[in-house]
């Protein structure tokens, strides 16, 4: 049944001659890593010398404790401290602790959070990662306290009173002490229908500045596109989505509230999907120009289309991201986040592998 | 209650002495282990001379053969026999077979369920794990068949038939040779309302003890708190859950129902909330002293909280749940289970770091 | 509360001086393998000599590119090559692509389906994989293209006009070049009730042998079973199932339809229950000679069972149904799919166990 394949018989050859040619040169645990092995990178590779020339680079990641719905990796600090030597040999300069505490856990011994009924941590994780950052050259960004209450219901402001206190004692004891603590992150992951977002993150942003001289501050909202669907659900996306024209009129009135005291938005990038990156980008760069403010992306790196929620991204997901985020002008690629999804040590073994692909196109 | 532990002594010694001598190995890759790094642990540490002053120490873990709900490791005889190894040197001295039969699929070849229509398994995990525990002087607990009808039902009574023969089948090929053979576990997973709980544990306790000369039996029940939701099931947590009361009178009616021929009870932990278990676990305790049964703690090492069902607790969550039993005089904590989620050879690789930080924690 | 067992005394006095004889002999990094423990393999094992005399061994695995329900690794040249020598080195001689592309993401520069929007890949996986069998001496099986309109409408035909362009570039840019091309996979993922499916497979089969000089072709649909649910739903199975004699009358009318162009039918095996195996399995076989085509079985080598989808399968359950496979004289074996799910660098650890255990039972 199989026909003969008279054809392409000389190309053939040649390569199976390369192939013994090359095998004692290129071998790798017994592999042949060129001989007849296709090699060509066949889109633009992001150029290292003009950095990011096809795709905008990762320079920061969350650091996601306390997590909210990523399983634990229960790491010590040896594994902290070799997860931020990974972090920066791709480049990364910037660390954003994802919040400092969830309802009641804590990242840090906060007295006033303790007080409050929640549970005192026994290490301070907060005081690891700024270590960390200072001794890595690290800019550290402070997410500010979650106390479940916007997620139960709704409402952002409820969030503003115990950040009074959070944010107050966090300044005096560590702000002050390290060099690595460099802004703020208003933690709350809001989208367009969120009651209290403009009130919520103007006050939060307000007092970050005051008690910091004015340290920049940053939020990372999603937009509420077809795959912003309850981790916890059986869903991976929904009929109702936003349209652009509406995502435009609704944050340029977010914006207007708060651009004075938010310094940079950073959109998470994974509830819409690959072919409406250009347009939603478009709209969310001419904001934040139109106000004055950064506009980074949060290239998400885990995969928001698998069943199992979550694990690493394809590669290729990533970089069709990273480009729509060079093509629009983006000023920064944040990531959520480089230690269970991108880290050569996650649990994932797959994020070892996604690593990998991203330093093969970065050309690091 | 806790006995002393004046044997180990001599072997704690040992360890640490080892621990020290191989301190120069230990460092890692360039790592600055201590330099500017914080390094207090800022609670109190569970004291191993007085072992498990500020948390309960898991000194017993169910094996999980037939998984239910767990993705299975496929592990051979090596493997099995070096996780007995790696539960020893944290000193679990117990290992609980979940159950010896699920539906269809059978841990050891059974006559008798081999003639109903069970599949004959390829391998005798019985004969193994009870082989395992004899050689690293463990006691086994064996535990009873299950049908599946339960599940089906709602009606644990049909549990009662098969299991008379496999209780006397177990006892004669293998609790007359093995003496490792030390208790039997009644696998029945209720809860407060599931049909025919006391005439079935009571009627399965009797023959266990009868045949074996009174080995000591247990249950372990599960509280129906805010996260008792299904497995397969989307959500993390309902509405409706007990309340401490409903909880105290009616699994004192049960206890008064089985206690003559049940020894111990231990309610896993997982379904409350961490700031319910001073509550209930008062309670538990308040009843298992009133009808004289042990009241051992089931310390899941799996995170409920999270969507993917499951992987490796979150150790500081853990840590809540065995301090909460040590708080309530408990006498014993068992876990589900050592070899998914707290195992170094674990196919989840966080569960060898939560190894970690419990070893740091109990200072083993 | 423990009796004494005063009954076995001598028999384990032997066994424990056996093992203490054994221990300095049968060490292995410190484990005793055999001494007291058990060792026998209770049930026959898959005779390598006469190869798969117990079970029908794997002999083909589909390449999961372009993954529809399961998690990226993330690999690159070298995870490849290193997979096909793990392949290889149990047995696997053909490899499949499941598909050449799915919606907008593609394994190769498809020049037509860029032209339609797809997303231009950055390596050409296709020509990996052809080059890789070549160099191992497997055979390729091409999956065709499938664009999601069957997945949104149900209807089979909209793969139809796609494929046309499809067939004839691939087998024009690669299959005249490679003589690892061996053959097609029509890509979709039928159950009986799948309109156009005839239609669809008819035209299809035909076009890849008129191009291909007759090239074999084959199909790998669901059985509509207990376990039919989608990947992504919170259920493990359903209600409504088919019954053996329907599955027959449905299967009859489109094996009718197709045989002329549709070489082989791998059913995939994990959508009905462990003791429906025969019955079904029986079916199939008639069915497939009835119509002169090849019976392959689609051993699935993930769990359908468990609520993570999905992890690799229990080995039992893998070997379950390679037994019926053979007992029913089925032809082949293929798995969905090796590197995922039983490959020794898998990101799932599990997997590296299974595959030590496929290869103890076929003693390879």
């Amino acid at each position: 049944m199989k026909p003969e394949k008279t054809g392409e018989n000389s190309r053939r050859s040649f390569l199976k001659n390369a192939s013994m040619a090359g095998a004692s040169v290129l071998t790798l645990s017994g592999l042949d890593r060129a001989g007849a092995m296709p090699s060509e990178y066949i889109i633009p590779k992001a150029d290292p010398k003009r950095y990011g020339s096809a795709g905008l680079p990762i320079t920061a990641t969350f650091l996601d404790e306390i997590s909210h719905d990523i399983p634990h990796q229960n790491w010590g600090k040896e594994e902290w401290e070799r997860d931020f030597q990974h972090m920066r040999s791709i480049g990364i300069d910037t660390v954003i602790l994802i919040r400092s505490g969830y309802r009641k856990f804590l990242t840090y011994p906060s007295d006033y959070l303790v007080s409050r009924g929640c549970y005192k941590p026994h290490t301070d994780l907060l005081e690891l990662f700024l270590s960390l950052a200072e001794k890595y050259h690290m800019n550290f960004y402070f997410g500010l306290y979650d106390s479940g209450a916007y997620w139960d219901t709704g409402d952002l402001t409820h969030e503003i009173e115990s950040n009074r206190y959070v944010i107050d004692e966090v300044w005096r004891k560590y702000g002050e002490r390290f060099s690595s603590f460099k802004g703020w992150y208003l933690s709350g992951e809001i989208s367009r229908k969120t009651k209290g977002a403009i009130t919520s993150f103007y006050e939060l942003g307000k007092q970050c500045k005051a008690v910091s001289s004015g340290l920049p501050t940053f939020i990372s909202p999603w937009i509420d596109g077809k795959k912003a669907v309850a981790a916890a659900s059986g869903n991976l996306s929904k009929k109702e989505s936003v349209s652009v024209e509406e995502h435009e009129r609704e944050w340029d009135e977010i914006f207007d509230g708060i651009h004075k005291v938010v310094d940079a938005v950073a959109f998470q990038d994974g509830h819409i999907d690959y072919d409406q990156l250009d347009d939603f980008f478009t709209v969310n760069k001419k904001l934040a120009d139109k106000y004055g403010m950064k506009c980074w992306t949060n290239a998400e790196t885990f995969d928001r289309d698998m069943p199992i929620k979550f694990l690493p991204i394809k590669f290729e997901k990533l970089r069709l991201k990273l480009e729509a985020a060079k093509r629009a002008g983006y000023d920064k690629a944040i990531t959520f986040e480089f230690s269970h999804f991108m880290s050569p040590q996650s649990a994932y073994l797959q994020a070892g592998h996604l690593y990998n692909r991203y330093r093969e196109y970065f050309g690091i």
